[in-house]
């Protein structure tokens, strides 16, 4: 470890800098939202149709996911682990506090203030999932300052490019696939594009897995997977909507496992199972059926996506990551670009389909309640009849189908547009000195930032026992 | 490794045969149920009534005994680690997505399609969960070729015996002892019975555990244990009956885990603790409490089944598996005729007890809905006069205490006749040639069908170090 | 191991005594709650308004906080993982058994029965909390006996204290700061005040981590971290008031969690993080928001709090532990004190200005509901106008808010004194002989109570090689 790594004073004096900006905004911009405020309880309050009751249980299982969840899937480096796990800790709470402010912004601010409730805080849990898969494609090569940057940096980016897609290009994205999970993927490769690192292309003596930090991973996966139905509906529609997003992305992932095994086994030299495809191409599927995931698409088009979904990831990770690496300065560390991004671009499509193929026939009046932005505009008469059937039910644009699909292509190019470069422009930040990115030799080693327990046999270890046949590792393995 | 336990075919070809079927079956015979139908929600519809929120929550704690649970308590091998966790991900995905469609057939088939909801996932989760039982039997020795086989043809055998059960016998069985632990247990002693090993029954030298992998083993209990309340309670009636359900099996787990420490030690040579009794013994109470688990027999009678639910299950550990083994030609590697067989014979026993001892007294009118069968039959004016007081209450069969306890007893014995019978004809069928069966020295190894980390130990280590007098680890082995 | 501290005889004779004991009293006086009860159920009966709904989702995040959260935290040391989950999963058992039947007297009891539903259970949980709490003052120095003995006895001084303190000095401490925390910090300090062992001063070869358990403990921490609004909020009022409870307790970890980062850099000698602070130190902030957590203190007060907790926290662990070692007798294990007690009189503070700055204006008449002693007495023509606005609300003592401040101050001194007195009581009943209380030198060990896997490296193998200056041990060693 060099001075230029210790976290002793620029660590701190960030974070101190971040607390005092945050309490102040706190303080002068946060209150209460009306399902929190004792003030507005009355006679007329009934204590349990407070959303709270509505939001919670979402709420708690996408915390699951963010901390245990991708903290396990991360760690599986073994000499990682504690970075893996501690630095997604860190990054998601601070990104979910920063964004409980910046998306309030735009999404919860009224009478000059942002007004809190769990809704708030689920929302914040989406932009901080951007931001951990964004993680994914520079882990091991990143200073927790340099971490601390980009979320600062990133929700911004993603809250903007939210709000305004949502706003004026008005799109149907129910699972997050074009808003989360392209926006991840294109703004992590943009970031590790600018930290292009030559002399990791052909690979670090320390980016191994371990038999303890595979299972750890594996763990993390699972949890993952447990919840994503969890994920894709906690933002659709209350009742039939969200029953069928937590349907299809079960089916969804059920399909991708299976296929998995199978690519797994089929493309291993030796005919045998690679942890890396269970860790990871198992979930893929979680993520196609995003765009469509509260659409009337049937059970079997969820687990037909869930096939494609997985295919296209286990060969992205096959080809594509190594394609990118040596031709195109982009080093995708955990697969961003796989796991999210092809599987993201099918799922737009899918969702493009769905939306062509939707008719009044197959959805009833509630058509124009999940494609909002078909419903007819105010003032239609055609709106006071669907109004009668679907109460509460807003006017909307009066698209029709193949306009919607065209606002949703003008979605995923200009998601993608804008989160490339934004990861371009946090990249070269986070490149400035003095963020104590390590040097090469010192990526994905957890002594750089550690104090580390007596038992971790670091890279020094390593490289000695690799030229020493008969050496220390021989006797340490001992042990086991 | 030989050629003949390579994956690289058989597993792929198997897989993709069993998605295309389960795809055009999806296709042709799954839609949703009326709660997931878009078409069908009108002014009349309040989305917060969609069953999903009843059932969603259910789904979920048992989605995290199914994968993480049974995921960790079967990773307890030093050298299986990654299969245990592996192959359950896979096995438990599969039987899922195939229980949707034959359980579907039997349960939730009308106008020509199996109707899908929340549902059909949580029945579907069950009989998953039998699946993963009667898995432990075999734990070690079988390849996930295999394992699929066993999905494929205990699912069917599963689906028509619980339906004739539930149709013609018509039991109480709200925690599933009879349906769910009993056929698991003897369908996976059947099976075990046919792929006996002799070579095995003195030990194998891989058959050991390490600290780390019983932690896991212990936190794959810890999450069976703090989720089976939720198991136990998930398909009994709303309000009260899942009230009790719930209480009693946290009261019957909670005295069956005091028990089991109790009788650890008591039994060690030392005074030790043994870690596979935490791992296994202390989660007896949750299956003795079942068959009666939604009933009034008090709480004091749950505390005393968890006793004696673990006591059975304990012995059964210490003196009637090696017994099987030696004498029946019975190796049953997770002990599962102790944690599911004898328990359940127990608690089916108490299940009848409390049958023959409910009085209107104790139960008031609601009796006649716990005990369906026991209502009075359409048309008997005493229906009427219970309807008044339980509306919704329908007519049953006018059977009386002793009558229903008949046919409980009835149905342990035709199912513990069909899974046995079951078990045994899809045993023969695991035994075929290219099912990549593994030989005996690669029973319970890892390398046999992963890709390992470099920090794997394996077989060939271990028998070195052995004859290596004076290294440390032949020491420590010793202690095996 | 000596004789002394085989558990062969007196576990067993422990436990089945006090099986048996409980059997009893469960027998004589448990019943079921009206809303477990089948007999109580008629045609005004809602299903889905059983209070099963309201409590059982609580109940089950607090339970994986209990079995799992805790069990991973206490199990950070190297050789003493087993030990630390096991006894943590015996120790939570006995302790909620044991604490539905004193409790229950205390708060359930009436026409001669302890009414039983699920909300006893979150009772029992907490006072469970408060026991692993204490655990951590002596955790690695304690047989399994002296364990339950602890709980034996802590939980009646706990329920006498907590039913005094409702019942006469009417608090509010809806996140259980003082009746939980406080009570637990100071209960386990007098124990250990008891327990005291010089020689363990200086520190102890075995209590050290390793790569392992390190990362085992942050899952356990994640998993507290990720269910603590939960925790903070279970038994506060529906409604508002809860939503405000999880806002406060999620804002204010958040917060604690970025302080612990820092400091941890800040005043490591080479910048670097340390495990242990990332373990404990981030979980400051939801003990500290507990006393106020249902108020109206506003978000930015709560961010405030986690950083003022959090701080206080690290420099107790820094300062204060030591020099409790070493000049009061006093030898904090897992620093309770830091992250219970002072934590616990910060939040009391606060508590108290929150009560001090309530006013109508603020919180509107459902003040009254929330402080529930200031609500005007019976027969105080106000209280009749507020019960118009709440319906539902209580009369009250008509206490003023400084009247209500100076009730928490008294509150907090004897929660203090007695849990101090209970402890130090406690303490010497567990010194008694034959309570398999470990050597000095078999501390930290698992390989005193368990029967461990060939793996496991002792504390002989440590011993060993550390006087060997060749040893392979040794040298890994050095890397501290």
């Amino acid at each position: 470890m060099s001075n230029s790594t210790t976290l002793k004073v620029r660590l701190p004096v960030f974070v101190v800098l971040l607390e005092i900006v945050i309490l102040a905004l706190y303080a002068v911009f946060v209150t209460y939202d009306d399902n929190a405020n004792a003030k507005l309880q009355n006679n007329q309050t009934n204590p349990m149709e407070n959303s709270l009751y509505r939001d919670y249980p979402y709420f708690s299982d996408v915390q699951v996911m963010i901390f245990v969840g991708f903290g396990c899937l991360l760690a599986f480096f073994r000499f990682y682990g504690f970075s893996g796990m501690v630095f997604n800790f860190l990054t998601a709470t601070f990104a979910i506090q920063w964004a409980i402010l910046v998306q309030g912004f735009f999404q919860f601010y009224y009478d000059g203030k942002i007004h809190l409730s769990v809704i708030n805080l689920l929302n914040a849990e989406f932009a901080c999932a951007v931001v951990l898969i964004s993680f994914g494609a520079v882990l091991g090569k990143t200073s927790p300052v340099q971490l601390l940057v980009m979320v600062l940096l990133e929700i911004p980016v993603f809250a903007v490019t939210e709000w305004a897609v949502l706003k004026y290009i008005r799109i149907n994205d129910a699972g997050g696939t074009i808003l989360i999970h392209l926006f991840a993927c294109y703004f992590g490769l943009g970031v590790t594009f600018v930290l292009y690192r030559p002399s990791l292309n052909d690979g670090h003596a320390k980016e191994i897995t371990s038999y303890h930090s595979d299972i750890l991973s594996v763990i993390g996966t699972l949890f993952l997977w447990v919840f994503w139905p969890s994920f894709n509906s906690a933002l659709t529609f209350k009742g039939d909507d969200q029953h069928r997003a937590i349907l299809h992305t079960f089916i969804g992932l059920s399909a991708s496992t299976m296929t998995a095994f199978a690519l797994s086994a089929m493309f291993n030299k030796r005919g045998k199972l690679t942890m890396a495809d269970i860790q990871n191409v198992t979930l893929a599927g979680g993520v196609t059926v995003g765009a469509s995931v509260d659409m009337m698409i049937s059970p079997a088009a969820a687990y037909a996506l869930g096939i494609m979904g997985c295919t296209a990831c286990f060969f992205g990770y096959k080809y594509l990551t190594p394609f990118l690496a040596h031709h195109m300065r982009i080093q995708d560390q955990c697969g961003i670009h796989n796991l999210h991004g092809l599987t993201g671009l099918i799922s737009s499509t899918a969702g493009i389909c769905a939306i062509l193929l939707a008719t009044e026939e197959t959805y009833g009046p509630s058509m124009y309640q999940i494609f909002s932005h078909r419903a007819p505009p105010e003032g239609d008469p055609k709106l006071l009849e669907l109004q009668r059937m679907i109460p509460g039910l807003k006017p909307g644009l009066g698209r029709t189908a193949q306009e919607q699909a065209l606002y949703q292509v003008a979605a995923v190019f200009s998601t993608i547009a804008a989160s490339a470069i934004g990861g371009l422009v946090t990249g070269f930040i986070m490149k400035l000195p003095s963020m104590a990115s390590p040097a090469d030799r010192d990526c994905f080693d957890d002594e750089l930032f550690f104090d580390m327990p007596s038992d971790f046999v670091g890279a020094e270890v390593l490289k000695t026992t690799c030229n020493d046949e008969k050496g220390q590792i021989k006797s340490m393995d001992s042990n086991v």
